[in-house]
């Protein structure tokens, strides 16, 4: 029976690899990973170095091209743009599998942060099992997230005592404002700068921001939002223009 | 300049450990903990295997009596309760780091899971600093959850394509019932069965339920929750019978 690995290697440092993961890469015989090309250079960069740091066994790395993902869809054609794109990966992914690894054979996907956390690579797999033409087992080795990278850089906790907090994304935050009952929520994956969007007028918010959390760029701004948020805002776009692209996430923290 | 570490050691697995920890446990002069005094004995048992495997330099253990918290405070009382076990822990802790840290000195606490989630150890650390009896610096180091010990154990994603999820308490959600416009909650601090009271004639739930995760104790139950509900109380009742206590985290996924 073929085992994929889908293994969680933290967001940003390296050092947040744990025992798991590395005992898990050296017991794997084909890497696959996919060439995005474009500027997410730095995720392939971690991933070389954590190879050439950890892996002590014979092993094969297989590289597919990326299907292009239709980064143009608007909100309401999201899920439905992800989903086309999960398909032509799935089969890239089917014929990756059945090509490169061996009846016992095991495959690894290093993926960013923790596969739980708005990260594909679980789902695509399962569409795959369920397709039947290739028969392997799955197992989901978790890494640090970029949530928890967040949380650490700046020493606070998510949650309140015996209070909820939500993950959410920069869209749902922009079309939907803050949800009603709940005082502290994590951002992911904005494009739009929706925390400048909050209203803070009845409401005071504290917002924690981080920018390639765990880096050597790690960028960190806490603050009232109102008095924050411009300079956040100033921050991405000069960010995003030096760099090329920009990841961040924040946690919004009702005060009052 | 003192410095404290809070250190994630993970939900249960030694191998969730990061190179982070251990690096920073190889830095530290003395490991602070408290004997809970009770059935939690595992916890204690996995903190000595860790410093066991992964210290190879002279260190000092410190272990002070839990100030025993107050848990029979109804829901009401929660947060005051937690407060008062705070201010008698914080007091604990500051004279722990006065007395046994040196100047430059290093401490560490291991604390379950990750420190961002649920856990008073950062907060307790804030209110010392703020005080300004005992000078030193935090570093959070994260660690890998009970939450992400499930969704790997399960091999589930625990957001849907572009969706939020909740993280909660069991307490809140048998209080407040499932979080409207929210399809995805994860439950940590059951002590209530919450579970067995989300309402399914008008809608169907999915649950993930682990116990033990990590451990060689784990269990995991997975169904449709009208279908499981009766199951997972039984097993909660028997486990905790067995064992002496429970540790338990779950999923909620509303499928329609
Ligand atoms: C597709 S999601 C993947 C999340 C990943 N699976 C995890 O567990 O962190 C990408 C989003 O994660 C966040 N992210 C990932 N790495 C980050 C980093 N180093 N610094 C800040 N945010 C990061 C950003 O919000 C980004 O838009
Ligand atoms: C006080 S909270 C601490 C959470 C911890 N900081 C973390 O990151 O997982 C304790 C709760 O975490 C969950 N938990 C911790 N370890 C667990 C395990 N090994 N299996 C299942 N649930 C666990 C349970 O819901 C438990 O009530």
């Amino acid at each position: 029976m073929r085992t994929v690995y889908v293994i969680g290697i933290g967001a940003g440092d390296r050092d947040h690899l744990t025992l798991e993961a590395v005992a898990a890469m050296n017991r794997t015989d084909v890497f696959f990973t996919i060439d995005k090309g474009d500027a997410k250079g730095d995720l392939a960069a971690l991933r070389a170095e954590l190879l050439a740091r950890h892996v002590t066994r014979a092993h094969r790395v297989v590289t597919a091209r990326d299907p292009q993902r239709d980064r143009t869809a608007a909100t309401p054609g999201y899920a439905a743009a992800v989903g086309d794109w999960q398909e032509r990966r799935a089969a890239l992914y089917e014929r990756m599998l059945a090509d490169e690894l061996g009846d016992d054979g095991i495959g690894a996907f290093l993926v960013w942060g923790d596969p739980a956390l708005y990260d594909g690579t679980l789902r695509i797999l399962d569409g795959i099992r369920e397709r039947g033409r290739v028969v392997f087992d799955v197992v989901s080795i978790p890494g640090i997230s970029a949530v928890q990278a967040l949380a650490a850089a700046h020493r606070v906790v998510l949650n309140r005592v015996g209070r909820p907090f939500l993950v959410t994304t920069g869209r749902r935050l922009a079309d939907e404002g803050p949800p009603p009952g709940v005082d502290d929520v994590v951002v992911m994956l904005d494009a739009v700068d929706a925390f400048a969007r909050v209203p803070t007028d009845t409401a005071r918010w504290d917002i924690y921001w981080g920018a390639y959390l765990g880096t050597p760029d790690q960028v960190l701004v806490h603050g009232d939002l109102r008095e924050v948020r411009a300079r956040i805002v100033g921050l991405r776009a000069e960010l995003r223009a030096r760099k090329g692209w920009i990841m961040d996430t924040y946690l919004l923290r009702r005060i009052r």
